[in-house]
């Protein structure tokens, strides 16, 4: 295993550290809870979190600013933060408006994100939550029942946030979010495995010329272990998937994220959104604004995903609305 | 050879097609000498170019935004563009001011901009040069003489491009630009090879437990091929290496730049961070502003640079101006 570390233990700490000592002006870390959180907090906005395991970084800690998240409950890697810590994250952070959780939908994550809310709510803090399950490629799947959250939480944590700092109220950020989970989905392919650091060895492998269509974030299976296809072709076969879900349709406007899951350069995601572009024009689907980079990674997987969220004048205006969170900044 | 690409021959095409549909608001491309050029241009500033070989990204068409470059001039892979390319970037962004072309110190890029600017001299356009030679690691360099230039060229890039954004005149920029020239020095180093997308194999082998140490951003050799170490240990050999070669001594400010070389996860990144600053504030050298991420890759090489760029009030106050490049908005 060839990888930048000191001890194995260790890596999620130094990891948020060194992300919080790159934005000292912006970011905070608790270590006894592993919260990265805004340094500058408001009281009279609703309190926007969001987490899960480590290992997706820059999610969700680089996420955190102004116009996204208040906090980024951070887990060990690919497992999800505990009851404690998300509860914690609540109450350090609580607003007159109250708070709103960003689950993916992960069992995990669900039943501590939910065990928080319940304990947060005996405190009298008002709590809503709602989860994310952009991922199109499976029902059910190693670490959840029904869809996955992917990388369209990203989409998720900026409308939410956008809304949260214009002032809404904690019911109308909730459907604001809600209105991006209905209409965001995604899809993801993997060339090589992640390597989870306490293991040291690959999660998965494939061949040389193989890869595994609708991979999770996690290196979980997907729909199917494929031979490698050229960009144009693999752009069509994702979009293809994606498409007829919602369905996105000639006329729509949408967001479109190209996701990198960490090892992936940014030549080859800059080459696959050209394919993309290229199908969506033919389909006379209007691409808004595009984000190309790695947003919500694997660890090192090589390989990538794409998202779609589809927009009305609500959501355009909640995506533009200004951004200092580090990696995504509008 | 896992990469997403339709043909070979047509990877710099497509990619730059990709990032500037990424950005279609701000960039546009010219396919014909492939330039990656601001869509707004302002006669009345300095017009600032740079580029090379492509396989770099985000680096040099990333940086094209308002606060930094007018336009990028992209070569093949790991080739320099040639002196008719260069020669159209600086005649189809001509301004009032004159051109300054910032070049990174390789012996094929700095004779294809001589050439371009003695052709744009005979039109009667103004244009300086300026040569950036960054890596300590080796003096001579299978590719050039002289130090070569690596991820230290960004902050050039910011510094020279908040001059012109702030109206200086061509030699002001030129001296704005050499300073931070004079106060930067980088060090990389690489866990595995990249593969160049025209070959299909790694560039060179390490072993399991090895690392090059020094590497270029070419896959060139450093400084030696030596036993992988600790995070804490990797940031130490780095940093000696710089840090006595400006030097950078206690009480001075720096702007720091974490640099991925393609493959490298942000978790790896921000870890080693981490490290570099335990040092630094060991030392008491003051980190002023921190970038983390990938800004100068080495196609899908897995390791990371470090550079340090020394700064007084007025290069502080250039590397605050806003830039809204994509690949470094401030």
């Amino acid at each position: 295993m060839k990888k930048i570390i000191n001890k194995v233990e260790d890596i999620v700490i130094e990891m948020c550290e060194g992300m919080v000592k790159a934005h000292p002006e912006q970011l905070s870390f608790n270590k006894k809870y592993k919260l990265i959180t805004r340094k500058e907090l408001n009281k009279n906005k609703v309190s926007l979190i969001s987490g899960g395991g480590s290992g997706h970084e820059p999610a969700h800690g680089g996420f955190v600013g102004k116009g996204m998240l208040d906090v980024a409950v951070c887990g060990d890697v690919f497992a999800s933060p505990s009851t404690i810590q998300v509860y914690n994250a609540i109450t350090k952070t609580e607003s007159n408006k109250g708070t709103l959780l960003i689950i993916k939908n992960y069992s995990g994550d669900c039943m501590n994100f939910d065990g928080a809310a319940e304990m947060a709510e005996d405190d009298d803090i008002k709590v809503e939550k709602v989860y994310v399950n952009d991922d199109v490629a499976v029902k059910d799947s190693l670490y959840t029942i029904g869809r996955r959250g992917v990388a369209g939480t990203v989409f998720v944590h900026k409308i939410a946030g956008a809304a949260a700092e214009k002032g809404h109220e904690l019911l109308k950020v909730k459907t604001a979010a809600e209105k991006a989970i209905q209409n965001v989905r995604s899809i993801g392919f993997a060339f090589t495995s992640c390597t989870v650091p306490a293991k040291g060895s690959p999660t998965f492998t494939l061949g040389d010329d193989e890869m595994e269509f609708g991979v999770g974030i996690h290196g979980e299976p997907g729909i199917a272990r494929e031979k490698i296809v050229s960009a144009d072709e693999l752009a069509e076969k994702m979009l293809n998937r994606i498409i007829v879900d919602l369905p996105y349709e000639s006329g729509d406007d949408i967001a479109l994220m190209v996701n990198g899951f960490g090892s992936t350069p940014l030549q080859e995601l800059y080459l696959l959104n050209n394919s993309v572009n290229k199908i969506l024009e033919n389909k006379n689907i209007n691409v808004y604004k595009t984000f190309v980079g790695n947003y919500m990674t694997a660890i090192d997987m090589s390989g990538a995903s794409i998202s779609l969220m589809k927009l009305d004048e609500e959501l355009k205006e909640l995506l533009d609305y200004p951004s200092d969170a580090p990696a995504f900044k509008v």
